[in-house]
């Protein structure tokens, strides 16, 4: 696109409408263009692509950003993307979708359960060119001052060259280090797992419950994976796409099965 | 495997422990297994890939199945998982995960929004062999009748072959009609996507509220995806990998963008 024209950028997140990674977002993207915030109440991480059926949404205006046309939802992320295309934004297509920035890592496999990811996958299913950015440190006052002109610089990019259709990019940042951010690796997702753990307890009324915790294991020897970026202070960009089919495995379930069986 | 020891079976779903699509499946895994149930205790419908972080988690035991060892879980179908494994099972590695017989289609993209996938995914990252099974009728007393001797086939074909590693198989059934299905198609997971639509009304204090609506659109014009396979009154199979790496698109970014300014 011809960034002579003000493009119109949609931010959304999944910490919650007052997070600070969202407002460092906001300020990035007011340097590109015009922007509007469509963000949950309240913090949705670990939503996945959840989206809500079965109960109802609400949508009010807020008015927390200065200039800045912005609406908190009660929905996961996904749900706010759908909420900007369809009541905030109307017949307004926007140039870009960005969700963020994420307190802590979104890499390898917790792109599945990340909400942030979740919105910018959302945008890519309207065909919005959209992307994810996430900060590999979980406090919620995270030191953001290492990334904010990288997310301008990515982000315009994607407003200069686009991204193939059906793409949503998934970006992370090493934590604030002495050391300068050594610059991008576009990724493959590493091959790593969370191998959880569940804390039980026992609640003043004597019932059983549980915390999720766990510990995040990486299996993946290689140095083109977004695990392996962090790890050696760069910035991770992964490609993802939703279409989920793995076609290899066609293949070989046509020759393993026993197909008669079906018949 | 040696179907002449006992495989272990971990049932789940999404629409919760009492629905009765998951009644049908762990009556047809007790036809080839020792089976375990985790379920939700409530309907989880679109939870995608959600985990409970933040929240605590219940996990009790429940009767309503004859002699087989079940819990109802307050999370995610993807919780239910990482319990099962963790707490309930243990030591015990199962031979197959399902997750089902969901009330509703799990065609298309709608694979992302959906629980009962978001259990069989979170199969496969444990290494586990997986399968999601949905029927294409969304009712509360579905019609399972011509389903049930094909869950068992397509679980048995599991159990002696194998899944290739990291894959989860997304099964959706037609719903009954008056033709016999026709068989199974292995299929890529069709080009579509929901048009939504927000019901805007107005709460007895004057307050709006959405319903989040709407259709769903198929752009494909293929005979190999899963929406043609349902609209002919196939079975169809996709395999789904976690790993959402778009390598095309990486050599397409690293050929369009201005890596210079990045230095």
């Amino acid at each position: 696109m011809n960034l002579m024209s003000k493009p119109l950028i949609l931010v959304s997140n999944d910490d919650g409408i007052t997070s600070k990674g969202i407002r460092i977002l906001v300020e990035a993207m007011k340097k590109l263009g015009e922007v509007v915030v469509v963000a949950p109440d309240s913090p949705q991480s670990g939503m996945g692509h959840a989206i809500t059926i079965g109960e109802t949404l609400r949508l009010s205006e807020e008015y927390i950003f200065e200039d800045i046309q912005a609406y908190k939802a009660s929905g996961t992320p996904a749900d706010c993307v759908k909420l900007a295309k369809h009541y905030v934004l109307k017949d307004r297509i926007p140039d870009l979708v960005v969700s963020g920035i994420n307190h802590g890592s979104n890499t390898s496999i917790s792109v599945l359960y990340s909400g942030t990811m979740s919105a910018a996958i959302e945008g890519a299913l309207e065909g919005f060119p959209s992307i994810g950015f996430s900060l590999c440190d979980y406090s919620s006052g995270a030191d953001f001052s290492h990334v904010e002109e990288w997310v301008v610089k990515i982000a315009k990019q994607v407003l200069l060259h686009g991204i193939p259709k059906g793409i949503a990019l998934n970006v992370n940042f090493p934590p604030k280090q002495n050391e300068p951010l050594r610059g991008i690796k576009l990724c493959r997702q590493a091959d790593a797992k969370w191998q959880e753990t569940f804390d039980e307890r026992v609640d003043p009324n004597g019932r059983r419950y549980f915390w999720l915790a766990g510990n995040f294991i990486n299996y993946d020897k290689g140095e083109d994976n977004d695990v392996w970026a962090i790890a050696n202070n760069y910035i991770s960009i992964v490609p993802c796409q939703y279409d989920l089919t793995a076609h290899h495995a066609i293949k070989q379930m046509n020759k393993d099965w026993d197909w008669d069986e079906f018949k």
